[in-house]
């Protein structure tokens, strides 16, 4: 079974290597980029500036092959790949939930990108508290490492 | 430019047509289901039980294709498709924070499922508060209809 999808448009951002990338959206504070949609979308963006945050699931085009155990970039042991947030994954699907700046046509202004430069987009969900937040969540080997601090290098490169 | 994905795996749930589905897990409390994982993909669960809430992100498959326009289940008004989580999309990709009660082999027991049975699974990532949560935020025109009650119905339907 194979499901073929299409970017709706794609990342604008100032990393262009995985090098030195932050590895999420709250480790990408004040780092700011576009989505630029394309046009024949844009009025699917209505009402979409009434959100403060977005959800943007991206096809993470530089990742390279996936593992079935990595070493995530905040850990030094191995780890399920499912129990991690490495972008090699067997569809190598990104989630991040960025600020919402501002809509101008088909541009997006975003702050908190942990994308690479023109990365494609799938999809834009608006950031739900009740659809989207946990509270009282166990995260395992996460739970170990908070705090640690860690940027992208090439482990995970195409 | 095409993006081919493939599923991981298959979700086992009780709700059998669109009619009556919950909309969202937060609105699906107590009801339970399986991720039946494809066998080779079994080793990278390891670590996974020590998270209490994954995120299934998945193929709609059900979803009729995508209008610009919407009126979404909590509303009575025509939104931009972007501004909300109606399951037509350029690319139908569902994305469900759900609790993980248990692994066993290559089947994870999830609680709060607003999956059809039968749903194709492209990724299973760790809830991480840091990462996927977010306090203050605005919801648009979703912070105007809160605690208004809604189930799925035929309306974004194949």
């Amino acid at each position: 079974m194979k499901i073929e999808y299409r970017p709706i448009g794609f990342v604008s951002s100032p990393h262009q290597t995985t090098n030195g990338t932050p590895i999420q959206p709250s480790r990408a504070s004040g780092i700011e980029g576009t989505v630029v949609l394309e046009e024949e979308y844009v009025e699917a963006l209505s009402d979409l500036d009434g959100f403060s945050h977005i959800i943007l699931i991206c096809h993470l085009h530089k990742a390279a092959d996936s593992k079935l155990k990595v070493v995530p970039y905040l850990d030094t042991e191995l780890r399920g790949l499912f129990a991690t947030r490495a972008p090699s994954r067997p569809n190598p699907i990104g989630l991040s939930v960025v600020r919402l700046l501002g809509i101008d046509g088909c541009r997006l202004r975003i702050e908190g990108v942990d994308l690479l430069d023109g990365t494609p987009v799938l999809d834009i969900k608006p950031y739900v508290g009740d659809f989207d937040g946990r509270t009282e969540v166990r995260c395992g080997w996460l739970d170990e490492v908070r705090g640690r601090e860690a940027v992208a290098d090439s482990r995970f490169e195409k």
